[in-house]
């Protein structure tokens, strides 16, 4: 686990009674979930820049270019090289940037194709849509054809399998993750990141470079809050069934429902909502 | 609170005895927090897509222009509008726009200025930075000179001022928020937004708006997690101080270190850790 932790020296206080004013104060080293930038280069060109936690960094790239509609399989990936500094040759690393930069090379038809219509557009690029015509993504996979039907008490044991498996929240006390699971409710992989989008394009990369989509007839869970972003991941990836622990946005719901993706909400304490899709779930065993 | 909250129908599936194999099923009506694109342009270019709760819009595009190191202060800007379709006059609104634009002009100079130097670059524009070179924002008020002292026992009070304070998340039991507090820990400001990030550029552009920066002596805390990005806007709004409710990453750690802002983390049940500037904070009262 290098470099998906940090360690570092906090001062812990914990406030005592308030009448008598007294408080604990004690030193310790902590871990910290590491932070790092994620730049993404295509053709030396950089179209993205984000926030996360090391490691998986070619499966992110790949989760990221599927998700954004810029590759539609595999297949349009020639490479995706991780940069160490001296290997990318565009001149631009510094110190810094060393392992922090995915260098992208997209089939050449693709490549042509996606720098006339879009990178040299003066607008805001890849990461950060310029118009609200260019939100949705169009998905590739009809997820209404997909008849998988899930026991809610499966759904309902989802978030404990997600946090056992979660080594890296065992150590830093906080962090999001993505857990995909089959119907039956067996984890098939986790991915931890402090960007819950980023958790999501992990696992959806990882999926995409193993030939696994579209992810028909499985579970993906997220810790925290489902937003319209980790809803038109689901959806592009054909998974049928999102699950979160939090609350779902009004977008999200609205997506799912459009997009036949079953939406489930609040799943914690033995309980869920289901906001979309509600009948893939069957309530008793 | 309109337009903050969509009503839906939701069912909810309590998950009962598993040797029984009961469950109770339910139809009800649910609120969820609202989310819908705000599209900012500065001069009828699109800059920027960011995915918020709407409400304190102007507040929201101006916090993200200063946090973003657009403009430096509320002088920087001539007007922002919030679009309602037809009055935009650029041509690009559908129906879906209406109301979720947010066009800024900028005093003339520094729109020049800005067009030269950043617009009309072929990379990924304000939101989604080409480098990491272009991560740190400089900051224009120096946090070192802050010579604020806060007892632990008002940083250890303010997560319980802030949900009090949070009207939405009441309704929809899960959204961000952001509180700025004054150095006694009175309440100067809250915001909810499905984005932490939304919520505080709400606050610092509220803050901008009001002549109010640099924010000395007070304290901002954010529900969730404590990331770069969060603490960079702290740091550049002035506050001396930022608690989050859950973990700061390792980069968060150490940019407030760098710039001097006092760092909390895990602030709840009375207790709190300090990941940098543990001088402001006087354990007993």
């Amino acid at each position: 686990m290098a470099g998906r932790t940090a360690r570092r020296r906090v001062t812990r206080i914990r406030v005592g009674d308030s009448a008598a004013g007294d408080a604990a104060v004690s030193e310790r080293a902590d871990f910290l979930a590491a932070e790092e930038p994620l730049g993404i280069r295509i053709g030396g060109q950089a179209v993205s820049l984000t926030m996360r936690t090391p490691g998986d960094d070619i499966d992110l790239a790949a989760g990221f270019l599927f998700s954004e509609g810029i590759i539609g399989s595999a297949a349009d990936i020639e490479s995706i090289r991780i940069c160490d500094g001296s290997q990318c040759g565009h001149g631009h690393e510094t110190g810094d940037e060393m392992g922090n930069i995915a260098d992208v090379t997209l089939r050449p038809g693709l490549a042509t194709e996606l720098r006339r219509n879009f990178l040299t557009s003066s607008a805001c690029g890849v990461c950060g849509k310029a118009s609200i015509a260019e939100l949705r993504v169009p998905g590739r996979f009809r997820l209404e054809e997909d008849r998988l039907q899930v026991p809610a008490s499966v759904l309902a044991g989802l978030p404990d399998a997600l946090r056992r498996a979660q080594r890296v929240f065992e150590r830093t006390g906080g962090l999001h993750a993505a857990g995909l699971f089959s119907g039956a409710g067996e984890l098939l992989a986790v991915r931890e990141d402090v960007g819950r989008h980023n958790a999501v394009d992990k696992i959806v990369g990882w999926a995409l470079r193993g030939g696994l989509l579209p992810l028909r007839g499985c579970l993906l869970l997220v810790s925290g809050r489902a937003s319209f972003e980790l809803v038109q991941k689901a959806v592009l990836a054909g998974v049928p069934v999102l699950a979160a622990v939090s609350a779902p946005s009004s977008l999200a719901a609205e997506l799912a429902d459009d997009a036949g993706l079953t939406l489930a909400g609040f799943v914690r304490d033995g309980s869920m909502n289901l906001y979309a899709g509600a009948g893939r779930v069957i309530p008793a065993r």
